[in-house]
């Protein structure tokens, strides 16, 4: 009350509100008129027309020569997000591969490169180099198809906070700054674009970056409260609570793969004994069975390959311990198993399923509870982040208005 | 902007609002003066000064004779929350003791009554019947004293959802619905008060309420993410995050008595092995000590003697290990240890701390760090649950204003 408030800035304010819901639903319906959209978001339909006017002059929005009849009112023109324009772009560094793909508004995956290669001998600089020329290379495929990423995001598999990873054991990282180097490297390949290659740079952990691909893709329908495991070299974990990624007090939450599921068990580069990586995670897993990749494991399986069949038995059984501890401590509705994992579920399952049925103390994981679930195969780390950055995009298209009008 | 205003209703939550943040105000102050309240909350002197005389017509506030000079200003009566008027009853119900008490609108502990005995054989209704009775003698004290609780918070030692416990497996209760067994016990006792004896009743785990009173203390400074345990004959967890409670999907976290530590250790009730309450849980632990209570266990330890002292020693190695999985998926700044964890720390604390420093990925848990700490002796779940109905009084203390008032 005591505030006084300029007007010119409150009316500027609630518009770039408005331009970000309407923005918004535009892209969750994918295609719908002027009027559902006034339905919608509780907007009169002129003040809706113009907020679609400015979204159509600056890009964001395109309108297609069909006409869509609604469940009332006369037909309209349909609008559809544009997929050419602002953009996202996500760079995940795993272990043993690099992607990079480029999301359009209407949340399409538009260019995606991944390059398997084993990230533990080089040195981060070099890591960070590698990945930078493979962005350089997307972004300028990205150009050809007209699209114009906002920033970029990187998935890294570690701790990862203020854009430095505080520690990823499995590539022996310590301390690296990562979106300063790889800033810098792609600055290099793009002498002209300015900056970090004039792109806003973000970072997380890969697994928070796949959970959060798996929480906007659409696909778990009413799930907002989960755990989200990635198999990878390591296992990754991300924890949703309530649609938020809980990220903890020094955003470190949500190492399942540390979980300790043998207190006497193999020595893990963490530097504790037993943890669940050691048993669940990519290496372990395919030394214990002997294969050398994930489909011959698949195929030794699928053949009843004894040694394969115990190994996997064995995965499940970890997994379904570490799990039960993180369902007792964190009552999730389900838990979403990415990477390696979904390929994995007919022989992880069963054991997984019995750990949890007698170790859960709330009695509500039964095996017959579907609460185990694949990730959607469209998600990964990679997605998530370039989904992370168009989410900004969405949240207030104004801010990256500035490149792409029709004008 | 479509939705209509009535500017009374709006002006009237307006004023409740102020109501309550002079009230918080004051209450977080414990003494102050309308000046020093108007500068706080950021509204006029004469607007604090109206919204002041309610509060003293309803009796929330009272004045004293004495001035209080402040930092600038002439000196002002010392405005101070009402010793007596509307209150906050808990009442805790645990495996062994029943603690009932009645904290005025100060935060002081006005009434406190505990009685030991054993809750597991009797029936569950008789139980509650127990615990109405008690809370009917802390209620006819409370009178006496002129408070008038606005409400009760009940503590129970399992999960609770929607006024019912699903299952305490250490009391042998199933689907219990102890908020209306304790409500119509305790009608019965008072015929005259109406209704569950005329009190609003709400119920949760007792490890919540506990974590609750310890937030609300004003003892953990700026920490606002911890863990919160609680032993007793079972070992009961609370999670606190940016200074909310976690409660998960169904009202169920918190569960770290049911993390596994040793997955072929001893049955626990849950149906489980190794459950980390099965060697800290008091039980378990005065078990394996040879102890009769823990008294005689603090005693046993002080004098060196060796079953003693290797109980302790095996249950701090077991709550460092659940503790690590629990820090590994939440990141938080600190575990809090209540019940009877505070007064065996010395013995507890070095193998917990050598656990966590071995086991915690993100290397912040090393044994100088100082991130185990005992529990506010303050503090318990009954505290918490008469401060949960004394929040709910300061949030709208209109709603609460029924008959206390000065005129």
């Amino acid at each position: 009350m005591n505030q006084p408030t300029e007007p010119k800035a409150d009316k500027s304010g609630v518009r770039r509100h408005n331009l970000s819901l309407v923005l918004r639903t535009v892209h969750e319906a994918g295609e719908t008129t002027r009027a559902a959209v006034a339905g919608r978001v509780g907007l009169t339909r002129p003040a809706v027309s113009s907020l679609v006017e400015q979204l159509l002059d600056l890009g964001f929005l395109v309108e297609s020569g069909k006409t869509f009849s609604g469940q009332a009112g006369r037909p309209g023109t349909v609008l559809k997000p544009a997929d050419t324009g602002p953009a996202g772009l996500g760079v995940e560094i795993n272990i043993d591969y690099v992607t990079v793909c480029v999301v359009d508004l209407t949340g399409t995956d538009r260019v995606r490169r991944t390059e398997r290669l084993d990230n533990r001998a080089p040195t981060a600089a070099e890591v960070l180099d590698r990945a930078a020329r493979i962005t350089a290379e997307a972004l300028d495929e990205a150009a050809e198809r007209g699209l114009d990423p906002a920033g970029a995001g990187l998935a890294l598999p570690g701790l990862v906070t203020g854009g430095t990873v505080r520690q990823a054991p499995n590539l022996g990282w310590y301390d690296v700054a990562a979106e300063r180097l790889f800033g810098e490297a792609l600055a290099a390949r793009r002498p002209g674009a300015g900056g970090p290659a004039g792109l806003a740079l973000t970072s997380d952990n890969e697994a928070n970056m796949a959970a959060l691909a798996e929480l906007w893709s659409g696909t778990l329908g009413d799930l907002r409260t989960f755990l989200h495991l990635t198999g990878e070299i390591g296992v990754g974990g991300a924890i949703v609570v309530h649609g938020e990624l809980l990220r903890g007090a020094h955003g470190f939450a949500g190492e399942i793969g540390h979980v300790v599921v043998d207190a006497e068990g193999p020595r893990c580069r963490c530097g504790s004994r037993g943890c669940l990586e050691q048993y669940a995670g990519q290496a372990a897993l395919l030394g214990a069975a002997g294969a050398s990749d994930v489909a011959e494991l698949v195929h030794l399986a699928e053949t009843g390959e004894p040694r394969a069949l115990a190994a996997l038995a064995e995965a499940g059984r970890m997994l379904g311990r570490a799990l039960s501890a993180a369902v007792n401590l964190l009552d999730p509705e389900a838990v979403v198993l990415g990477g390696i994992f979904p390929r994995l579920m007919p022989w992880l399952a069963p054991a997984m399923a019995e750990e949890l049925a007698g170790r859960v103390v709330s009695g509500l994981w039964t095996p017959d509870a579907a609460r185990l679930r694949p990730a959607s195969p469209a998600t990964d780390a990679a997605r998530g982040a370039a989904d992370l950055v168009l989410h900004d995009v969405l949240a207030d298209p104004l801010a990256y208005a500035g490149t792409g009008t029709r004008t």
